[in-house]
């Protein structure tokens, strides 16, 4: 199966799994269609399929699988509807629609996040199929990536520094909490699901630094050379606001060589790996060539 | 010990806890002092204590038992930072002092909220004592009593009913979820913690829930009663709001005998416990004679 399959084939499927487990929920009405709402507003599930895809690789297959990535796109779509707020990024399109906010209003935006990110640990703790030491490993790693040491301070260290000029080293530090702690955690839940050695978890975590540096050189640079319609969002916003990027920091020729850079480096980290590995590969491509 | 004794004992190590867990964070400076700000702001660490009592109780001791009851305080720190922000109850003051976002903007306020909820999982998956089997009980719990089924959910009720007059059913569901469902979850975490049998498990459910409405009642009452300077934030901010309480629902002495009969109630659940219970009893008093 190549990654076009793969994609086709899981896509709905974490669709549908994002959808029952909000079902499932005995809340108030407004709170469950604002979770639908930025749950099944698309985008490329990167997360879910880099979870499924490392499973894959590792010759593993998972009967809960699904429900971990769901768990996954649920922090990710938390953290974007915070981020989307007027006192944050203060964003009115988010993947060509109204932002959470721009639709539910604040206060039950800011609460459907809390939800979320409240929800995904305790689906991760409900699993049926998953050792009691797994599952505590998955919960103290989601807790690391997303949290202050990882998400949370990413976002607080690009809020402030907006303010001023970053250096690189700083501007990477922003991207590895802020995009990378969760890129990285989707690829270790998928090798912790795939019971991987520590040898092959150790270069799946390589893996996923470079990729998520990768991830946001290209984010930064489609800020430069995307168009609104492409991207569903606002383009040229980070120049406009004089936001430290790749492309400002370095111009853009040499974000790309950087870009083409990790993207060297993830694929040589997956070398170590034995077994199959074309879907990472064509993961990797993927996030370099992206559009939006 | 009573339960003055008992408080005055654990108040400064949980105070000593909170700080430590946070201090411990490789962090962003601005969003560990917003996250410190809101912890040291003092309150009565309810939660906290009603963790330790229980415990007490039942005779057990847990040398991780100050862990948990700081991860419960910092889902109730979350959970007052958030509400209290402009969109939601926008409150200036909070114990005594200028509200989070007051000091550190809204930005800051909700990450340091979103990070409090986080890491309160994470404090929980790395105990060193608590098998991993009680880990993924009390991160289940904690993760509906916090979530959208629990506070957040009552936290929706009880802003979308400020727009209408409520039922007594009604107002009453909004309670057991925006504060008895965390206060509850105190209860049982210690019992987790405490190895309760599964009778001990329910009387003490039992008992936080009407502990839980008793709690809320007199919150009510005291936004009637209290003055400002007594509650450390705005009385009689229920009444120009016109919001629905027990007092507006029922009359104010018939919101006191209902406040009696839950804490009658609570009482009598724990009967049904072996041992000693005088700290629980005592709590229960306190809560009904409150000022703040």
């Amino acid at each position: 199966m190549n990654l076009t399959q793969f994609q086709a084939h899981y896509e709905p499927l974490i669709q549908k799994e994002l959808a029952e487990l909000i079902d499932a929920l005995s809340i108030p009405a407004s709170l469950k269609e604002s979770m639908h709402y930025s749950l099944q507003a698309g985008g490329k599930r990167i997360r879910p399929i880099l979870l499924l895809a490392v499973l894959h690789e590792l010759g593993g297959e998972h009967p809960e699988a699904l429900k971990v990535a769901a768990a996954i796109e649920m922090i990710h779509t938390y953290s974007l509807i915070h981020d989307d707020l007027p006192s944050m990024d203060n964003d009115d399109l988010r993947r060509g629609m109204p932002t959470n906010h721009k639709v539910f209003g604040e206060a039950v935006a800011i609460l459907a996040g809390d939800a979320l990110i409240t929800y995904s640990f305790g689906v991760v703790a409900r699993l049926q199929h998953v050792s009691s030491d797994d599952k505590v490993r998955l919960i103290d790693l989601m807790s690391v990536s997303a949290g202050a040491e990882g998400m949370v301070g990413g976002q607080v260290l690009d809020i402030e520094g907006e303010e001023k000029k970053l250096t690189l080293a700083e501007l990477e530090q922003v991207h590895r909490l802020k995009t990378g702690a969760l890129l990285t955690y989707s690829i270790l839940a998928g090798a912790i699901l795939g019971k991987a050695t520590p040898e092959e978890m150790l270069a799946l975590s390589r893996f996923g630094e470079h990729l998520g540096l990768a991830f946001q050189i290209q984010d930064d640079i489609l800020d430069v050379t995307g168009t609104s319609q492409e991207l569903g969002k606002t383009a040229g916003k980070d120049e406009s606001s004089e936001k430290s990027t790749y492309p400002s920091l370095l111009t853009l020729p040499k974000a790309k060589e950087k870009l083409d850079y990790h993207a060297a480096e993830a694929l040589q980290a997956i070398q170590a790996l034995g077994g199959e590995k074309g879907l990472l590969e064509e993961l990797t491509a993927l996030i370099v060539k992206r559009k939006n």
